[in-house]
């Protein structure tokens, strides 16, 4: 047990979370049902009928989040004609929905070693290119290799306001 | 507009989704609070009141997220004393909490792109060695760099069940 002054002098109680951008990436993704339609949609599936039927999410859940996402412009719409029915549309990502890629992929990597069933994880990214496994690692702007997350510091961005 | 048939063959749908590692995952981040908890202890903002403060997380959920937290082995408590009063606790992360670092840095990262205001990011990633800015970058087991996620194609695992 260590001894302590009551009061504590952190750095980063003198910057405001106000405008938190890991806080604003949650309020889109943060939701179970958010996450299971990105998982469909970059699985290939990506018809409201497939993604209701494959992820058990409710319709209606389904049809927010979907808007969400096309609002947000993670998700865009595309029509497609099924033989002989009226014109329905697909869900494809755009660039920023391509970009939650380390999102879900650092998401797979933690599951997969926490909270898999003992046969191992439902799923795993493989590299197109070769076949191997592709996990979320975290690496320097100098080209350093991250291994160990102690050796990580947040500190104030550009835009940090003091609180 | 593609024409297409109404019945889709597609891979995945082949699969459960029941036993999914990334829904599981979502389940215990999935909550803005959670992260929000995560983000102040990463911060070396570990007592509760000063998370309650600096956070703005009401204390009913903040003392529920991190019951929950240490209860999944992410945080442990640590016994301290501030002078003269009685013995309190804070939050550190256990091995299985730093293992989150990775999710954490590629929400900043996605966050720093797609949400921040125009001064920028409000917090960003150091490497303590160095001081350079830390990303989180898709690799594949052979040591490939993934820079296209559309050269990433998920795959069922060795848990996968046949839907």
């Amino acid at each position: 047990m260590t001894t302590s002054s009551a009061t504590t002098a952190l750095p980063a109680l003198d910057w405001s979370t106000e405008n938190c951008q890991v806080a604003r990436t949650v309020a889109i993704l943060g939701e179970r049902a958010t996450v299971e339609v990105l998982r469909e949609v970059f699985n290939g599936v990506r018809r409201f009928d497939d993604m209701q039927r494959h992820s058990g999410v409710a319709r209606q859940v389904l049809s927010n989040r979907l808007s969400m996402l096309v609002e947000e412009g993670i998700l865009r719409r595309v029509p497609y004609r099924p033989d002989g029915a009226r014109v329905r549309h697909e869900y494809r990502p755009t660039p920023k929905g391509f970009d939650l890629y380390p999102i879900l992929t650092a998401m797979a990597d933690w599951g997969a070693t926490y909270l898999a069933d003992p046969e191992g994880p439902s799923v795993e990214m493989a590299h197109r290119g070769c076949g191997a496994a592709v996990h979320a690692v975290l690496e320097c702007e100098a080209g350093h290799r991250v291994d160990d997350p102690r050796e990580v510091a947040p500190v104030p961005g550009p835009g940090a306001i003091r609180s």
